[in-house]
């Protein structure tokens, strides 16, 4: 909350700087309006209390009414949102509101089609770190609310253990065990895992969550195979929309995708404002 | 540039918050690394001093040696940089770095594949506000490291009257007359006009470039005679790469692109580390 | 508005650091009083929003009510604001706002001064960025409040060649041509020229307004024989009390003068407060 | 120390914002140049570590050489100190680091000329809070440095027992009593007194000093004499230039002075860069 | 004041991160609740205002109703407040508020059993710079309201003149001298000595308060003596329960305590939380 | 580590606040030192790169040796750091420094303490959340220095379902179930059991760890058969010392101690200054 609070501020600041030119020079700033704004395509709406916020930042007797919960199924030409303020805020505010509403509905809405994709199988999908430096915690919520699930948070809430972790520890083994004793009993240990026999000594060391990188489907199926439920299967790595089907019918528990936030795209909103 | 230490700092703490719990608990403080980060596609490279600022940050003695300034064409397979510090510094900055480094460049790419669309027009291509909040200076960055230009940074350092500040000043010619008594004299302004009679009386109004919202070509084309070089005239709205080319060769001077920032999505960069 | 905030904020943790040990010790919390803000002289009055502030800053229930507006006149024995909230609020607040408000009215009063100076001529006064550091915005709105005009805000919107950039790039027109294909087409370009010559160049470099830089009357006048209204011609420096009618009367468009803010001084203001 | 630094960053953001579109345009970033600071009237000196660290922020392998050390005497047409740096961060530290000198030395320059006006006398000339906001630990500092004393620096480190603190409590006995019993013992108490009876109140309290607020010569003669040192005696309010000499010779111990730092305006510096 | 709100967003931050998991994902956002906090000692509260801080922090609306006052005395079983709010914002601020609490109770609660130990002895207690860091003003503030008295705030309200200070400056009589003719005339002047020689040489020099370092009991007595009233007589180190009674009557003026703040630990508070 | 800056700059403001006006007065800015820090009784240090940064903030060119690493067992009159600066540095951070390593060496003393009284057992004692607002991270890491461990480390990283979650939801089964939907694959969850029931449940929903909480020895050794490692046990509240040898033989895994925060006290560490 607090960080998203500091991006707003951020935001605003890179916007307004030492004032808006035109709207300070031109608008009384008692006068007042309506702004709706609306969807131009289909789309999963997030970020509605991010918008929210924008305009109370600048006005804080704005009234912001959502029409609809973050994650709804918006049709194009539906009002999202209405507010009612200073006409000068309105004016200030609107582009930084659909900068964020964009691209967190954008976020939303593909991250709602990739999960329809896997539709009908076990599968969970799950997106990685590979977030909008400043927006973590935005974009993991806009997946969540396009129906995928996260993983960890950032690199304090969850273990895992890669290749130079590994190397530098001398086995799976022993890396397992070392952070084992100096983590919370509350957090898990991941270990990626590039070849069936590392799978079964991330199994052996008690791994609880095995991260196969870049395997073939062969190589996947097998390892499932070996794991047999004693520890959760997540596939990472050159995962497409093409191949993402074939993923989620190998039986792994979980398939995580950087193009969830990394390749996200903004949607189309835009706002009316109305003098009143 | 403070800009830019404030969010590479939110970027880092959002994703290591009170520690990295693998690497902190694997890895000696002291044992070093070297890194090198690799194009995985053909890019332009855009994010160079912001990779290194990261790494910087996590350890002040770190060495990061860039293989090519920003805004060059890299080629696949291309080692675009080195980076040797602690091993730690650089297993916690990496993901960071590369979030960054991605965004910029993905911008880069795409704005240069916008630039030799129009190749050989004497048109400029420009972006918008429709950035991602919090990385305004860095978005416009590296649209002009990929050979694209920039319209006015914000609020604060153009004028732009659209149809509210017209309706409440009453007139074009008002809202010309009242903002330019206000403003600074290095500063220009643009009006927006949807109509052939809008443009002329934005001309009248001794606008300094006008902006043509969402007119089809033939209207673009009148709009070009009319103002016949008195004034700058800018074209925005359903810019997509289909109609690019017809819209340059219409005789307008800017088009303004949203999909510059907005729709830009990560090119694919990684970063291989090895503990020396 | 943020950037003031931030002025304020450490100008109340200046002054009250860890406690108003007289006050915090002497004054019950919840007992209320009513301060009158009083002119002592004839002044422009201006920062009565920033007074505000301060006080709700300390006590958010605070009413002020400004007698005036921002840019009036006010007679010397005039109320120019009251306050009515906690007599600690009043307290603690006072010498804060008042060190605001006698800076900025004395800043609009002494610009309401130099405007009348000119009256008649058709010579725009403006300012210079030799403000207070911190001050920069607030006092850019005093210097308006009191009737005179901005120059850029800062190094960001506007740009302004001088002898060091010419050298650097080997010709005025060298430096106009390349600085023109960096910026956003929103901004001017002025040329900043020390003789006839300087003038002729940056005219034929197209820069759209010429600064005069230290030159006297006679080659003042040449100089804007020479421009015939192509580019808005500016004199700066060497801008005296006794010189200013002479300037304005040689037929420039500006005039530049940093003592509008760094030679400004406080005006006469006191409050006065009473228990209630 | 932190203070300062703070209000460096916000006068270098303000000034600069999201960059200087000139020089960052037409001045290669590893172009080297040398800057000097000459007076261009008599002045003390006052703020050379604080323009030190504005070009050190911009470049931090700058080399600053201050020929003088703050409070010296300056002549007019002396350098004051050479700086050796990127010649991008001379250019766009040059208006931040003589405003910040400019106006120290101003207040400087003032307090020297107040301090010789009574030299001789055994007064001790001190300044107030009336300081512009932001600058109090610099502006207090410059008065030192022009050979004045500070009175306290906040409202936390020294109790001053004005009208409206006696109306609450009652009597100047009871107040004097009541903050005595809850601050720090090695904090003193000043009275304000605006007559002779309470200067001998205030007295009987067991006030340590005493402020005698506006009054006439006369009547400050006679509480010097009421005093008869067995407290400090400020004089307060009214001291002009012309009444100086004459308050001196009263007998007091302290004439407190606002206009020391609301009234100082900048004095005159300026500096030439060179590319080398 | 400013400092404490740093402190709670620092200990907000810290404790909900980037969200609670437990509650965001179980509770609805609306869900309203009745939470009360009771003692589960004797003690002396103090810090109800940073608790109702926390929860305001968390939910602007909440409702916080103390039934004491800082400072005074509560039996176990007592409800010190009762908070009306969202259940998440009580469930989510609960430990951090009860973390101040108890913490600040903890010191009131120890201070009051030090005073206790003195009663009826002119001695004041007073409290040392052993505060945990962040917590200087909210620890002062504690000791305060368990009924002992504060030392200096920190090293900028005070003169210590310490033995490393004497050492520099040749003398007890040159350090007083020096410092004094630098400071303002509302601070007053310690000098630490740790034999009778220096505790006459400290009174030569007209220091106002003079600490006797270590000193055993006679040693004390004899110091006592040789002030007779001419400066306060402070002691200081190897203060002990068992030894403050025989110290208190000593006849010195003070003893100052570092245990107050660095021994205190925390008291029995819990909070009940009911849905409504 | 950003979070520990932010704690240590505070709490340097919060001491140093605009100057020490004893040191910057009587010791030149050049004046070199070296200090040693003692422990003056047997302490297992830690907080010692604190202390280092805090020195450094003082003087960037300070050299710090450290004589034991954090988690040392270090006897009386030992010397655990010296340090080399300029003496100003040393004279102004020493309290500081002090503060923080006295704090942290208590906590992690006392960690080992109640460690060693569980030596033999196969039970791991972790900590609270009951820790000092703005130190979590500080003390959390005491408290590993002293050998036990460490619980959730905020609200973000470990699931704890608590009555009134389970209340809210209707039963334990549909709490946990619900959380985990929402939550990574990588964290854990615990639930809170007051009776042996509610330990069944807690089992059947599938709950990662079980809180025992208030239970009585024959309820925690029920509870332990009950469970049969099929998850892990632990145990909270009303853990004294005279019970902690008890708790630990009954068999559960996790012992959590609040005191190991919110109940040590500061160990005797001094500082000695010389000038050289």
């Amino acid at each position: 909350m607090h960080t998203t609070k500091q991006l707003i501020q951020l935001a605003l600041g890179e916007d307004i700087g030492p004032g808006d030119i035109t709207t300070d020079n031109l608008v009384a700033p008692d006068a007042r309006g309506i702004g709706t704004i609306v969807a131009k395509q289909d789309l999963v709406v997030t970020g509605l209390q991010v918008a929210e916020q924008v305009f109370c930042l600048l006005d804080p007797q704005v009234t912001f009414e959502a029409r609809y919960a973050d994650g709804a199924q918006v049709a194009s030409g539906s009002t999202v949102a209405s507010i009612e303020g200073t006409l000068a805020a309105l004016l200030k505010g609107e582009r930084t509101a659909l900068n964020f509403l964009q691209r967190l509905s954008g976020i939303a809405t593909q991250a709602r089609d990739y999960v329809e994709m896997v539709a009908g199988t076990p599968v969970t999908l799950v997106d990685t770190r590979k977030t909008t430096p400043g927006w973590r915690v935005l974009e993991k919520y806009a997946v969540r609310m396009g129906g995928a699930h996260n993983h960890r948070m950032g690199l304090y809430d969850g273990v895992l253990i890669k290749d130079n972790h590994i190397a530098v520890c001398g086995s799976i083994a022993e890396a397992v065990k070392q952070v084992r004793q100096a983590i919370s009993h509350l957090v898990k240990v991941e270990v990626e895992a590039t070849t069936l026999d590392e799978v079964e000594d991330a199994l052996a060391a008690g791994a609880d969550i095995i991260m196969l990188d870049n395997m073939d489907l062969e190589q996947i199926r097998r390892a499932v195979e070996v794991v047999e439920h004693r520890a959760l299967v997540e596939v990472s790595g050159g995962v497409t929309r093409q191949r993402l089907k074939a993923l989620a019918l190998t039986g792994v528990d979980l398939i995580s995708i950087g193009a969830l936030t990394h390749s996200a795209v903004a949607v189309d909103l835009s706002m009316n404002i109305t003098a009143n």
